[in-house]
């Protein structure tokens, strides 16, 4: 069942990462974006992520954070910046990358699917 | 050719709309985020869009704005109060809404494809 992130209240902080995948497959991609995901989630500050691409190898992931040093700290992580660094010279044909601050929120909430 | 959205420097607004699709496919679904998007283009303030939906009937919609008050009259606009309506009583099994401030931003600009 899908839930959403950041269950906690605003103000907090949100990374939109709106990307092009280039049009190669690669499994090595696939291994490098969940060990991201996986290793994000470990740092201080984490709120969560919400991820999303289509078949048309477009991708939107935002993950939260409590605050602007969390996220900057994570920009700054050693394997984190080998990540960034393959993104752009192999993964991506474009990206844009957003900090915003999570200002309101309203939602409907999840109903546990009848189906798995 | 994918181009991003919201070409202006920060700050501007981010509503991040992040949905899960009931399982029932629809015509009309289509028809009325279709009809929603060309409408939201023509309000006051719009800067854009990004949408992404996976075939796990997950999606991200991040609609860009200049501020805070063209969010809310879109918000309150009567045709999308509809839609609205109907996205809660048919459409959705769950969604949030979040109101942010996009602070910053940093991009790999697109290239044009050597294919359509």
């Amino acid at each position: 069942m899908f839930e959403f992130a950041a269950d906690v209240d605003p103000p907090y902080y949100a990374v939109i990462f709106t990307s092009l995948r280039r049009r190669e497959e690669s499994d090595a991609y696939e291994q490098m974006a969940a060990r991201m995901l996986g290793l994000a989630a470990k740092q201080p500050g984490y709120l969560g992520v919400e991820s999303v691409r289509d078949p048309s190898r477009l991708g939107i992931t935002v993950s939260y954070w409590k605050d602007l040093a969390s996220i900057k700290a994570w920009k700054a992580h050693a394997d984190h910046l080998v990540a960034q660094e393959l993104g752009r010279s192999r993964w991506y044909e474009a990206f844009r990358v957003r900090i915003c601050r999570v200002e309101s929120e309203r939602s409907m909430s999840a109903i546990a699917p009848t189906e798995p």
